[in-house]
């Protein structure tokens, strides 16, 4: 089969590699129907994470179930199936808990490869979701959504305790900040800043529910949020983007009391102890326990309710893969869309 | 008056002061019952932090009001009243939230200093707690307690989100997080661990409700938490010291999912961003906004529900301030109550 891999820094090819097979009786062999490329796969394309080169890449996915091993029970072929970036068991206490990209049994499905005609999914059961019915075309940008960037922004804004009534803002206007804009309008928010300096992501967040736009960034940014909430910050503040900067505008533009929730996969953050103990400002994130809200958004997408998928407005065959990961890294494109 | 006053490092002098005078028409001044030493007075004690010397010393009150300025409506001179460290109007949005230490009109009582034998009050009736009566001699050093070290501790388990059925650990055996550990039991806590590794602290730790002592620290004392836990780390962790190691051993000890609550003061403390993302912790924390829980402990204190005063192990004429300071800076003494 053809699949995406990086051979280090902005070096991505696409290869032949093997066809993946069944390993554990928990395991199943999903066809996919599209994959993507992630604001954290551009980490090691811009050489600040380091691979075990060469490396295969992808981890975001739908696609339809080719073979189910022998343990596999509610999963069966022929299903079209939404899963995540973390494979999971989807019944140890800390999944119960709703953190399923902390199963005892978790599995990264990154090392697996998901740019690729075919994907090998551990624990099949736990961690696939199944559409409906096999969904038509137009719907595929949106469930591909679900796999991550939407998975992870609508956990952004839950970490972030949105709620109706609530002031929230958003620092990052990539996809996971936009569709946590999305995410906060679906809570309720009352009103929903947006951080972004780009004319179209400006345009999308306010599409998405947006009430106002923040084009300042760091502690003017700050300033500017404060303005907005009579001098109090934020209630909810949602971080999508990682850095040492984002961090601090994050926990500087919410309240006393208010909620950070961050996302952004912190690269290079240390966060001042001080600062953090003065903020009185509550701190939750890290990778998106997507399973856990798996099948709201798949209901909300196959009932159009939402149109997450918006945020890929680029698309090209796997075969291209290379010229979307150029694109995102150059902010060319928000997301890359990829079809086998 | 009578006052202790800090000229630097380990030089803290009882000196005559001028009389507090009412300078706001908000303010109060009460007569001091007793005072005593905080954990926090033992950085600038050590010169790991820096005051503007010689600067006026003590947060932690309780006392007879003497004289209520104009616009004072609820306190009246003759009562028994408890304070804590900020003064606060109580009437903000921030306060209304339950964030009374950022109130936006708050005033530190520490820069007042409350070692002596009058202190000014500000935002009187926001500050101020009465008591239903005069209390006896006997329920002082509770009531006292609940000025700042036992609303530290209750903070930081509710911080922590404990709650019934969960297990709590509790880092640092200091006042606070001997009475975090009360605080987790009064909050129904199922399962207490308290770290320490001196005898009459885990003795009163177990008095106060710990079901489990852990002696080692560091990366030992988290796997000691993991193997009480099944692994997983407990669901609630107290944070009491404020040091760099003492947060990651509270962080590490948390389950994903789990929530910390720190009042350590965090001097010197950097958090590394990765690690706290891939933790999936909750984490919040900072200066206790005692206001918020003063009725509710004041009440139990008055119904003899809880004896948070025993962390008192020391008690001295305000006269011997210096002696007290010393005591607790080399741990002979777990918190010392001064009387003017």
């Amino acid at each position: 089969m053809r699949g995406a891999v990086m051979y280090g820094p902005r070096d991505v090819r696409i290869e032949e590699r093997n066809d993946p097979r069944i390993v554990e009786p928990t395991d199943a062999i999903i066809r996919v129907s599209a994959a993507c490329v992630c604001g954290s796969d551009l980490w090691p394309y811009r050489g600040i994470e380091d691979l075990e080169w060469p490396a295969p890449m992808g981890h975001e996915y739908v696609g339809i179930v080719e073979e189910v091993a022998a343990e596999v029970e509610t999963i069966k072929p022929g299903q079209f199936v939404v899963g995540s970036f973390w494979a999971s068991d989807n019944t140890c206490e800390i999944c119960r808990a709703g953190y399923q990209s902390a199963c005892v049994n978790r599995v990264p499905m990154g090392a697996l490869g998901a740019q690729a005609e075919l994907l090998r999914v551990p624990l099949a059961d736990g961690t696939l979701v199944a559409t409906p019915d096999v969904p038509s075309d137009d719907l595929l940008p949106n469930l591909l959504a679900a796999s991550d960037v939407l998975g992870t922004g609508w956990f952004g804004a839950v970490a972030a305790e949105v709620a109706p009534g609530k002031t929230v803002a958003v620092v990052g206007d990539g996809g996971v900040g936009l569709l946590a804009v999305l995410a906060a309008r679906q809570l309720g928010a009352e009103r929903i800043i947006a951080m972004s300096r780009h004319e179209p992501r400006q345009r999308l967040a306010r599409e998405y529910g947006a009430t106002d736009i923040v084009e300042e960034r760091g502690d003017d940014g700050v300033a500017r949020i404060k303005e907005l909430t009579n001098g109090l910050g934020a209630h909810s503040v949602v971080e999508a983007v990682g850095t040492q900067e984002s961090m601090l505008q994050a926990i500087r533009a919410t309240r006393p009391g208010g909620h950070v929730g961050f996302v952004g996969v912190g690269h290079e953050v240390a966060l001042p102890g001080m600062e953090l103990f003065w903020s009185l400002v509550h701190l939750h994130g890290g990778p998106a326990p997507v399973r856990r809200f798996l099948p709201e958004l798949i209901d909300l997408i196959w009932n159009r309710q939402i149109d997450p998928g918006r945020v890929f407005d680029l698309q090209l065959p796997l075969e291209q893969a290379a010229e979307g990961y150029r694109a995102m890294d150059e902010r060319e494109a928000i997301k890359t869309l990829l079809t086998p």
